[in-house]
């Protein structure tokens, strides 16, 4: 049952990014093709769907913020755009299709990125539910995520520390800043479009704080136990780049059980919210068990 | 005179920009850094200068709206960064210092652009004199005049002519995106900020549109006529990259009369304004006259 929610959730979603994108004249078509060809590349869209949880928790109807969740979705494709050129992790293949730089090139990936990271402020302020206050609070909840604080900061020192061993302390800072951050701002988001009272947002964001977290001690697994099929890419990818991880710090078994320590934690977190949280809490049992 | 209000203008501004770009923790300073070092390296800061000026014209306070002038420029900026990379123009010289990724690297360097993109929405939302409403309508302007439809649809464009002679048409929709998308938006942030009537709007689009030609043209006759020591970097490069220009499409004595053709255009958009025009009126002169 939660399987069919996440498939009609992921389902929703891609018809709103298919019909988002076009180009306003033939001079442009070929970006919006670049953009368009990694925004429909598959995916779990699990930062759209955590906000569309959210909001439905609160009883709004998610159609009604589609922009909000096309845009999340905008902003995690660019950074697998720009993540994946040469200059930066060099991988081929994404979701088992060739990357953005290897059908486009790199200057037309390098742009389609930007595009795309650009569009989904665009996409923010053209939302028609909104007041013009939620709107802004959004909009700086997500671009704080996103820019050198959060996700890019953390890209930085993530390239930076490659060849490295870092302590356990300052892997957190690089998480909290590359997955975490993204993660906080898809939950946050439901929480001001749909208007959330203190008490729940206080419990949601230690929700959602535990869930970015989460979500990165099991990537760090499957990069170690999962295969090429499952993953769409070659695993191993952290072990070749000399990545300290949570694997490699703590060994398999210790980050296993970390992983279940945070995913209990997650729940704790839901435990005290008023409003129907099973499917949030389907959301952890899912990172916690997935295979991709 | 004129020279005066330009050299305090860019005083304030990049004094501004010293401001606003601090690292939160140690392991994300390298980012900073090298987001800082292209920041702060100068150039004409003609955008923020040109919001400055229409901000004025409407007897509003620049300073109260600094932060909407410094995400002009972190937009402009960014897109030089990335415009500079290997993989795009490679350049190793802008404004006479080494680009961005010749001192960070290139992944660096796409990270800093990302950075400075993202930051520039942080940045507008953070404003405390605007309300709502404006912010709103301001990161609309900006974000549509940046994004795909605009300065990256542009820049692709561009990109993709290279090696490629291109009618006069096309390269008037390259230029509107690539340059003219965020001359515009300069002058309309200063419009939605100053809160401008419709008559004032309508004149000075016409101004700006004509202003953001005027400056492409000029660029292209630079490329031709100027000296490394004037321009910062070595000139000739569209003839290098084998690209259409103004130039190279209408010959240099025809290039030089349709920039003073648009100046004057330019010049008769200002007529119908109520408001003291003087320094937007300064500024086609300043452009027809330029050296770098």
């Amino acid at each position: 049952m939660f399987k069919d929610y996440l498939a009609s959730s992921k389902q929703h979603i891609e018809q709103w990014l298919g019909e988002v994108l076009t180009s306003p004249n033939r001079e442009f078509k070929p970006l919006y093709e670049s953009m368009n060809y990694s925004l429909m590349q598959g995916g779990k869209r699990i930062r759209p769907i955590l906000s569309k949880a959210v909001l439905e928790m609160l009883h709004k109807d998610p159609a009604d913020y589609k922009e909000f969740l096309c845009a999340m979705e905008c902003i995690h494709t660019y950074s697998l755009v720009h993540d994946d050129l040469p200059a930066m992790d060099n991988d081929d293949y994404r979701r088992g299709n060739l990357t953005n730089h290897k059908v486009y090139g790199e200057g037309m990936a390098i742009l389609a990125g930007d595009g795309l990271l650009t569009y989904a402020f665009q996409l923010m302020t053209a939302n028609e539910t909104a007041t013009a206050q939620e709107k802004l609070d959004a909009i700086q909840c997500v671009a704080t995520a996103a820019g050198p604080e959060g996700m890019v900061g953390g890209q930085a020192f993530d390239m930076l520390s490659e060849d490295k061993h870092i302590p356990l302390e300052e892997l957190k800072v690089l998480h909290r800043g590359k997955t975490g951050a993204l993660f906080n701002a898809s939950v946050e988001l439901g929480l001001i479009l749909g208007n959330a009272d203190t008490a729940t947002r206080t419990a949601l964001m230690e929700y959602a704080n535990c869930l970015g977290l989460l979500f990165q001690i099991t990537d760090d697994i499957l990069d170690v136990t999962g295969t090429i099929e499952e993953l769409g890419k070659t695993p191993g990818s952290d072990i070749r780049q000399h990545k300290s991880t949570y694997v490699s710090l703590l060994g398999l078994d210790e980050a296993k059980n970390q992983a279940s320590l945070v995913g209990k934690q997650a729940h704790d977190a839901l435990n005290s919210v008023s409003y129907d949280t099973s499917i949030l809490a389907a959301l952890i049992d899912y990172l916690l068990e997935r295979t991709n």
